[in-house]
């Protein structure tokens, strides 16, 4: 099965020489066959004219945590009231999921996947980390292998309440790290004053290199600290938030392979700064955005909305946040396949309801999705009916 | 025609007691017919049953300049990359419009309003201000009262090039102002430094009282000024922007029937601060959110995100933000009937894809208008098809 998506006013590939005007796509199976001017598009099964929209490709969100059960809208209206909320925190996520059964848990997944989805998001990476327990850790990655394309072992994600703290990082090391591996490509740790301190994050890190798997870090959140630079010298894939950033953290991703990936929706929903995204760009750094989905700092799935916070508030341009929610995420998951429009890669593509990616930013909330292909094969956008 | 709205997990009337919990609501003909306890709902001719979602009224959104045409992506794009843009501004969109045909113009007002109701805005004020001649202003108010429900004058939006200030102004109060009449509730002035001073915008709203005209009023959006206090001095119904404001000026407000209409996304798409909400509602004055959806300054439509926005970045609560975006819009048109739910009222209601209005902000970016009655008939919330 093949199709000739044509008629394209603006085609953003992440290739050298920049977005192509009057373009063509060829998905043919699940890969891009073919990418030239409308006027040369050849013969396929299928023909989709798209009258002057732009294409690009589907985003890759590199950076969610949607194995988890239960709601934390109390705790968010709080937050937004500027009231100390009592209840805690991931704490409650724990609790809720632990309750859940598998078969809850996964259908909250694919809800949340669907959604995102529908808003472009074709490669999705979720993390374990509400289960902090050998058998919880270890169903929230079967279930995450189930359905997101990227799974990451997050077992680091904080001491559960009752635990000694070098023990807990024992217990991921060893037994948890073994239950989980089989489903796992990633291995991160939340390193920040109140999760795991330096010492505890390279422990972990090591142990998670040691049995193959690669490294995310979710580092510099609250304040500088010494996420960045663990990371680095790891050689993680990514470290996610970088919110706090000092000249030595920049000069490092800069000089790395290591992605600074940021979180703008987080920083919006916490009420924290946003990330210093200029400074890193500026110093030659590789930026990615992701939305951080999950139920208590950042509950949303819409890249667009990354997109366009990223372009109004952080001074990225509209081509650098664009990139970074594709190219940049595909980066950050050591991805070749995808966040690219060229012969041989994965055929995700979206279409928006615009003539250009500028209108991602210029048009700020506005629905702008209008069609999306994962793997060649045409996605429903519309939402499921009511009831 | 009657429809039986039933399941709401949430329903916002903006009526005193709050939101009522698991409720239903009967539309009957264009009008709200009955609203209390799920257990409770009467017959009718038609029953949907929103399985635990949230009700709300539909957004009004009182502050719109839709009548237009051509495209100022290059300027957006220019002034996100921090550079100078030399072509005009206004004057393009002033340019582009009058060059259109009254077909097109209709066209895109139309697209435009479509795309906003699909997002939940049941009422929508749209202003004239890109014809700046007695004919090309009439013809704007003429094709803005075929399709949106609030028509609002405003000839004086800018000296066209080349006129002569006060000679523009005397047109604008006279003969200009005879033109539109017939097609016209409202008229506004943009009252700042290089639009019109003091003086002028009294003139203005002088001529248009006399008329019969409400008032409304353009002001301190790049500086403190006038705006706010001539707005209060001539009973206007709402002076909009609002984002510098001196303590006589909050005092004014809070003090007077005159809205303070705020638009978050004109303020992020032109890099300003953001107003000071919290200032003015502390105060008691009565705030609105709107889009300010035009090519320039702000090219959305959504109402979403301008309460995410107010919710995540003005400290707003939600139900201050809610509020504002609903029953807020409708007092800044002087509107009884929309912005509540209320026997009586017109049975403009949306359902979220969410338990709780806070979704709203709690999940920014996230499309969640899932169904939308308009005068009791329900809307169509999908979009068109390709091509
Ligand atoms: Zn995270
Ligand atoms: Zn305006």
């Amino acid at each position: 099965m093949s199709t000739l998506i044509t008629g394209i006013a603006e085609l953003t590939t992440n290739e050298p020489g920049g977005p192509l005007r009057d373009a063509a796509v060829v998905l043919d199976g699940d890969r891009i066959a073919w990418v030239g001017a409308s006027a040369d598009g050849p013969v396929a099964d299928e023909r989709v004219d798209v009258a002057g929209r732009a294409v690009l490709p589907g985003w890759v969100d590199s950076h969610t945590h949607l194995v988890f059960a239960g709601d934390r809208t109390a705790e968010f209206e709080a937050r937004m009231a500027g009231e100390a909320y009592s209840a805690g925190g991931i704490a409650v996520t724990v609790d809720a999921t632990r309750a859940a059964t598998d078969e809850a848990l996964a259908a909250n997944l694919l809800r949340h996947t669907e959604e995102a989805l529908r808003q472009g998001t074709t490669c999705l990476e979720t993390k374990t980390g509400y289960g902090l327990s050998v058998a919880d850790e270890q169903r929230s990655a079967r279930i995450a292998a189930g359905t997101a394309e990227e799974v990451t072992f997050l077992g680091a994600h904080l001491v559960p309440p009752g635990a000694d703290a070098e023990s807990y990082v024992d217990l991921v090391c060893g037994e948890m790290l073994d239950a989980v591996a089989p489903y796992v490509r990633w291995a991160d740790v939340f390193c920040e004053t109140g999760a795991f301190d330096e010492e505890q994050t390279g422990r972990v890190l090591s142990a998670a290199a040691a049995r193959g798997l690669g490294l995310r870090v979710h580092g510099n959140q609250l304040g500088e600290g010494p996420g960045v630079r663990l990371a680095v010298e790891h050689g993680a894939a990514s470290v996610d938030h970088c919110t706090y950033l000092s000249g030595a953290d920049v000069e490092a991703l800069a000089s790395s392979d290591t992605v600074a990936t940021l979180l703008p929706a987080c920083d919006l929903s916490t009420r924290q700064a946003l990330a210093p995204a200029r400074r890193l760009l500026d110093a030659g750094a590789t930026v990615a955005l992701a939305s951080n989905a999950n139920p208590g700092s950042s509950y949303t799935t819409s890249m667009g909305f990354c997109v366009s916070t990223a372009v109004l508030q952080m001074r990225m341009t509209v081509a650098e946040a664009v990139y970074a929610a594709t190219a940049g995420g595909a980066r950050a998951l050591r991805r070749q396949d995808v966040g690219r429009i060229r012969v041989g890669a994965r055929a995700d593509v979206q279409v928006l309801d615009a003539p250009s990616v500028t209108h991602l930013a210029y048009r700020p909330g506005v629905p702008l999705t209008a069609a999306v292909w994962r793997r060649g094969e045409r996605m429903r956008t519309e939402r499921p009916p009511l009831g």
